[in-house]
């Protein structure tokens, strides 16, 4: 199955190609590690794609859209059906992730992978596994072969805009609800504490936040998700789109690209695929550091280092497409910058270096 | 004078523009507040060109370069020469500053405002005020006639760029051993201890560590500026570039054109320029946070939130470069996304909102 032979081919980072481009970053023309989180970057680059010049030449934000029946509950302050009216809106430029993703070249793949109606709006690509996740306070999300399913229409579309030439993949959301499900499986796959997990989402007021809080810990009672097996959290508390999420970086991780999560939804998605398999982590970069205050403890849990720290919370994939250019400037240091040696420019005193 | 008619042209903030604009970024397809940072720079932007729907078409980043006789005390780990030597890769490209402007799509404008050398690099403006800022351990940097001439050439050089189109201004500096008066003019405007507001620069060991902050002490001893007057303290402990990199702040905030500081170096001159002008902080854009220690009681005492935290510390303006992108983005969301009402998409329930 594809999802087997997907994780059977992520490998690990090239460790030759990146003490080439680490000996390459500390030879440019400029102190030592003085382009702190570029440099870093940059060797992370140079690991995932195996080579010493990497290069980005197109980038894709594959956005995955889905509803959840757990709005009934009352724990977002948007109604439903925004999951489905907005995707045109990603699709003609005029929504966040249209406007951002145009802002720095990239394109937008807007994939309805579980929205609760029926979608044709125009260049919305349509892989519904199913309409919409069941109500996790009740049952589970979704049935296991669902999730599957759905984790590969993730694969299958990463790998699509790999094809068609994509070296930067970024992910992004769209599903009024999702953050009570990304808490539920913050929860599940980390062990911490509702109170913890669960935050404002949609900044809903105290007596929504009490509520969500309530919905996770039924959601996690409920459904008894099994901590050792990610496709179980999934199945019983996660979403159409999170499956189709951590399906993406599975699949750019297969394929050696480098893959961008956005924030709180994406990340729960990235606790999935890295639970299906450790070695994905190192094909992932976190863009930024969400505003949903449990976001931290996600990002902790995973061990990434957010690229920005722009207090954002929209979802969307917003945020990855903010960090493109970052990650964009990694790739160039190494390839345009010159060394001291080819720019024929005095070395520093090494006696008085660090 | 030039420096005193445009201390005068500075203004205030359109506040209308800043409330219009807020009222459309509250009404734009997302949660309120949800794009963070952005939505803050917008309103900002709206406020500083007394427009709605600011617009940024040009990009100049100047890079000012100067020596600093201070470096015979020891204090920098790179040789003098490379402040001359290094000018034509800001030019062509393959220095930090050339690779990273390039990327972002802005021009560069490498300005030799005090470099101990003759310059005659193609493509670099000569403007020498005098060649190499004097020793400030010994005496002071510059006369006082000579800061004023040197503010004037960065506020001519900031107008020039605007005259030419450019509507988004980035600073950057490159001198060997400029974080040496940059720490002394961090400590003379705010009361620093000198152990606090001396960092490694250019990733120095411990010993030249505690012989620049010995310097520091020296230079604010036998000059003793006078902390209420800026020009004092730019003359008797600040540098060519730091003067010069004023002078771009004031004439860009004169022009209501936003200006970007870099790090630690373009840090010191905001606050000669946030001195001579109070006004002129509201104009000015916070890019990044420097690796070096004391940036961070800079932008504190200017009141300043960095928008990025790479750990960079290599100057040039590198920082700002990177930071334009983001700046662009805030323009674009005003400009680009659509409000609810525009794109008929179903409003959030105020009574569950925050």
């Amino acid at each position: 199955m594809l999802l087997a032979r997907t994780i059977e081919k992520i490998g690990e980072l090239d460790r030759k190609a990146m003490a080439q481009a680490q000996a390459r970053v500390d030879s440019l023309l400029k102190p030592p590690g003085s382009l702190g989180r570029l440099e870093e970057l940059a060797v992370q680059l140079a690991g995932i794609t195996g080579r010493l010049f990497p290069e980005i030449k197109a980038k894709s934000v594959i956005v995955m859209a889905g509803d959840h029946e757990v709005v009934a509950e009352g724990v977002s302050a948007a109604p439903q059906e925004i999951t489905w009216q907005i995707l045109p809106r990603f699709v003609d430029g005029t929504g966040g992730i249209g406007v951002l993703a145009r802002h720095v070249g990239a394109k937008v793949v807007v994939v309805d992978i579980g929205v609760a109606r029926p979608v044709d709006w125009p260049g919305v690509v349509v892989r519904k596994v199913r309409p919409g996740a069941g109500n996790i306070a009740c049952g589970p999300a979704m049935t296991r072969e669902e999730a599957v399913r759905a984790i590969e229409v993730g694969i299958e579309l990463a790998q699509d805009e790999i094809e068609q030439g994509a070296d930067l993949i970024a992910t992004g959301d769209m599903g009024i609800g999702n953050t009570t499900p990304s808490s539920a499986i913050l929860c599940a796959v980390t062990g911490l504490p509702v109170e913890e997990a669960v935050g404002r989402g949609t900044m809903v007021n105290d007596a929504v936040l009490a509520r969500k809080r309530r919905v996770v810990a039924e959601a996690l009672k409920v459904n008894r998700p099994d901590s050792g097996d990610p496709l179980d959290i999934l199945a019983k508390v996660g979403g159409l789109e999170i499956a189709g999420l951590a399906g993406v970086v599975l699949g750019a991780a297969a394929r050696r690209v480098p893959v961008l999560l956005d924030g709180f939804i994406t990340g729960a998605a990235a606790l999935i695929a890295v639970g299906l398999c450790p070695r994905a982590k190192d094909f992932i970069l976190a863009s930024h550091l969400s505003e949903e205050r449990a976001h931290r403890h996600m990002l902790a849990a995973l061990g990434f280092k957010p690229i920005l720290d722009l207090n954002l919370r929209l979802g969307e994939g917003t945020g990855a497409a903010l960090a493109m250019p970052v990650v964009e400037a990694a790739a160039k240091i190494l390839r345009e910058m010159a060394t001291f040696g080819e720019a024929r420019v005095s070395s520093l005193d090494k006696e008085k270096l660090l």
